[in-house]
């Protein structure tokens, strides 16, 4: 199922982006974030969100990003479509390519599913991984890194991470992790129900406080998970109120943090869960400027796979 | 729950609008209804259509008129999307906004919802209410009342006009009795069954008259209500049938009416129960004229909330 | 029912295009293909997918057409919303109208119900069959043709064609053997389970060839069909595996056809039942450029229908 190409070609996870070519995307995201147009970068090329898992925020965001650089844009949400009528994964993909479909922005429940597309994509294809089970989700990690950039300034080396939730299951979490390695980023903590701890090749470079009080101390980034409700349903977490007792924070807790310490989190909140409202709107959040961020990175990912001089559209 | 605000920033319901606003957003509409153009009078800004209840026909209306206006258009159906994943209505609308859409296209089911989130949206937003619950659709009444004006001139104070129907459900009754009442329309008459006449505050300086044949005796305009299959199952009405016989508008009754009069419905019209075949297609009826001013009110609030010199769309 | 309406506004069946009207929309879609563009030709012009049965792929290749011809594009998926709330099909026909859409991409799952509608259609629309039950898929019919054009030149009076499969049930059969008719190939020939061959004016001019590798014997083209899982339910075919035994092309198989003979397939594709991956991905294939050629046609088709000076957009 491993074929040759051009990893460049793709954003598939951080783990594999240079330093070199995060801070390109990055700068170029920055850019964006400041109001930063570009109206015909895209024109005439068609990209396409392929979501084989449902994710209408996500998917929005890159519409959004798609629609700003003047691309055409289509949806296709095999999810909950009776559209791929028993059609592979890949007949759907090499389908889109033909009608001349140039980015794909793919959703996919099985982690390396879109690795394994990208590997028989077409040579004129472009794959954005938006999403692979627990894998990754590499536009988030970009714009998570560009929150932070932004908020402590382009040398994350000296910061103080704490990443608190369920780490096992979250593909936010990993390409955060490899993000903020790639940066530089050398204290990194990582607080989590024991259930909801990953395997050490997630954690690398990591150290694991297992009270969040602790873990708190000190820190000048909280990047807080959000728990899904499945947790519950599988037993793995008892209840809201216990995890909210444990794991929530509030500003009490945050105050143990470092003066001017900044709380994330990839959305939706599950408001009083995670974090309390007060600390969810209040000034030390970057909630929704995570948010804004995410159109912006989108910009530049789609901008840098597929701008340029475009292959000529008639057949092969 | 309320905020301080500019309500002419938005547009949650006619109550609010004044003559004034009212004639200069209809004349601006007649220009479009007229073949008026403004490609680029929105260009790059984001428009999005935020449906907490279904509503194919008026998402399209409001999705066409920015496609004209030069928009880039979202689509948000939060009722059958499993997108919101528990995430208040509030903050589903602050991620729009951080992401950068400005014009919202709000439907929902809940009376005031759409003004509750008026009241907390960001200051570069513009709200439209596309319907909540049974208070108000104004751009509804803004198209009744740019049909009105088209059929009997621009001066409606000397109408004789009659609304038939569920008025005590209805929206689009509500907003057409005030789009009236500020056009200084004084004989409006109201026949409706008597379950389903609205508290004497909706009928302020309406006539009740309970006999559709006394009602309409020399009115100018019959305003026919849609008649949702709900009040049958709720036993509100008897039948179907029976409603047609009592309530139902025919070619016999319509000639009860001052010559020359006109006849309208907000679709989608149940034929045979509100209208025979024969009035809905005659030469009376203005059913289609209304939709087809229905893109062109859209255009015409869109362009007063959302045209002009654009705010910086970076990072606030 | 019927109404006298211009048949060359619409495209409901290939068997009332000339082959002359045939010829120049292929030339056209050649062009398309080839890559050339018209971004501007529909410009302001509003073209809605009106689906009441549900197809992404088709879909998706109608929008991409429309945008890269300049169109705005609507789509009403009748099917999966709750949109119509018992609105007649014509109603929804006629609310679009008058909203201003001009080009309406219908699909239906009855026969005959999108040539109604056109017959009742307002004098500024075109109507594009994208499917009506089992009668007709014209732009599948004109993209197979342009396709065999591609691979054989475009004097196709001299083919050898053979087309396999559920003919009985398939609208894309019936428009594939008038397009093959009307541009003149004399050698037609057709394999299907007995159950699953259509009456005698389907087969009009074809020979029908029981037995698959004589059906085969020096053919140049072979044409198959995709069974629908509904005939296994319904007892017509017994099983999957059988029907690949007696009707599947394999390697073995399409040595029996002429040297350099073609493989065409209107997907999805159901690998292992109409087709090997062997064949389905093999040189001879031409299942990708059939798909891609679905977008030039699509353009071609919109372009002559839509294209052109523009009837004025404002109230008639």
């Amino acid at each position: 199922m491993t074929h040759r190409f051009d990893p460049d070609a793709h954003l598939l996870d951080l783990a594999t982006v240079s330093r070199e070519r995060m801070e390109v995307l990055l700068g170029r995201a920055e850019h964006y974030a400041r109001g930063g147009t570009a109206p015909q970068a895209l024109e005439g090329v068609a990209v396409c969100t392929l979501f084989f898992e449902p994710s209408t925020r996500t998917r929005l965001s890159f519409q959004l990003a798609a629609q700003r650089l003047g691309a055409h844009v289509l949806g296709f949400d095999v999810s909950t479509s009776s559209a791929s009528k028993g059609e592979t994964d890949l007949d759907t993909l090499r389908t889109l390519e033909a009608m001349g479909v140039r980015g794909f922005v793919v959703r996919h429940g099985r982690e390396g599913a879109v690795r394994e597309l990208a590997g028989r994509a077409g040579p004129r294809s472009a794959l954005i991984n938006a999403g692979d089970g627990r894998n990754a989700h590499p536009t988030q990690g970009l714009l998570d890194m560009l929150t932070l950039r932004q908020a402590k300034g382009t040398d994350l080396s000296g910061l103080k991470v704490l990443v608190v939730g369920d780490v096992r299951h979250s593909r936010v979490a990993r390409s955060d992790l490899q993000g903020l390695r790639t940066l530089g980023v050398a204290d990194i903590r990582v607080c989590a129900p024991p259930a909801l701890l990953p395997g050490p090749e997630v954690l690398e470079g990591c150290q694991v406080v297992p009270v969040l009080d602790h873990a708190l101390e000190g820190v000048d980034v909280v990047m807080l998970l959000r728990l899904q409700r499945e947790r519950m349903e599988e037993g793995t977490v008892e209840s809201l109120d216990a995890y909210h007792h444990a794991y929530g924070l509030d500003a009490r807790r945050l105050a143990l943090a470092a003066p001017g310490a900044v709380v994330m989190h990839p959305g939706p909140v599950n408001r009083g869960v995670e974090v309390t409202d007060e600390v969810a709107d209040g000034p030390q959040s970057l909630i929704l400027r995570q948010v804004a961020n995410g159109v912006a990175v989108r910009m530049a990912v789609l901008e840098a796979l597929l701008g340029g001089p475009q292959p000529p559209h008639g057949l092969a």
